[in-house]
């Protein structure tokens, strides 16, 4: 058995996080079967699926990570080629990775209580995200 | 058809890298059916799951790289809110992820020969870490 | 439905890039099922899989990110112990990961139009790669 839904997300990007638990209830909630194996995936080059205890401080602290390992500022050779000005997103987004999979059991996402979904958009302008939710079972 | 089983594992926290291979082989052992596509996914937000050539050189440059990127000691947002102290766990969590998934053929896991399924543990204090193993195929 | 398949591919490793989309589609042409979660996995613990748009900047791009974190050149536990002096690689692949997720749906792979599956070899050395393909439904 296999479920399928895309999400469009709005954001204003550099640096969002979105926690995607709402959506994830409601896709679970519409999925005819109720137990597999679910991945998050997205469908773009710029923003990436992770996990992480959804509050301020550590978005704030993860944005600093990322400036410090892909810092938003220097011209990257992506830039210098197609004048785009977020080669910083782009290896951003390949680092941290389009997806995350885990089993749902009886319904329930397989995930910790402080353990939320989140989209991280780290494109340098307001866009509308693709995220592609499976449920295989 | 779907398989899951959650393992707890005890470890000392602050880096430690657990190797998955005995827990990961009990499960395949223990499951009904012999192929499919394996998940290991992490059930909280300051461990990772990934792979690694298990060996102590690795183990101690893999805790090296991230001290250099996400370094143990300054003051985070989040520990500046929650009083954690393990602000440092939690992005080096995120940017790791939370799962990886690989095929399984008549029992045999997927992965090389000089690598192995690994948790790795970066709270600031031992846990007990609770791992997701699924089989669906 | 479960379909397996593992493709060999030759690099020139020292973080050559190389775009899976072809043998992405081939895999998909070739399965008797046409939805489902596919999964791209690494067999190996020197090369990573992610995605990316693929493109010469952001590729120069990305090694400068991953010599910033996990440089070249220095000599690292893992090579003193070893002798085998890819320390470096090895790191890379784990902090990127061994694997990624995203659905199938009527024979179309659901990732963006600049956005490719790719495999990153990070090894000293020219080698052959295998890479896992799987596809559940």
């Amino acid at each position: 058995m296999l479920y399928t839904k895309t999400y469009s997300i709005a954001t204003k990007g550099d640096g969002t996080v979105v926690d995607l638990t709402r959506q994830l209830s409601e896709f679970l909630a519409s999925a005819t079967f109720n137990s597999g194996l679910c991945t998050i995936s997205a469908t773009g080059s710029t923003y990436a699926i992770s996990t992480m205890e959804y509050e301020p401080g550590l978005i704030e602290d993860m944005n600093e990570l990322l400036q410090r390992v892909a810092p938003k500022g220097p011209v990257y050779h992506h830039d210098a080629r197609w004048g785009d000005g977020n080669g910083y997103a782009h290896v951003r987004a390949t680092l941290l990775g389009p997806s995350i999979s885990f089993p749902v059991v009886d319904g329930e996402a397989q995930l910790g209580t402080w353990q939320q979904s989140i989209l991280l958009d780290f494109d340098n302008r307001p866009r509308t995200r693709e995220v592609a939710f499976t449920l295989v079972g």
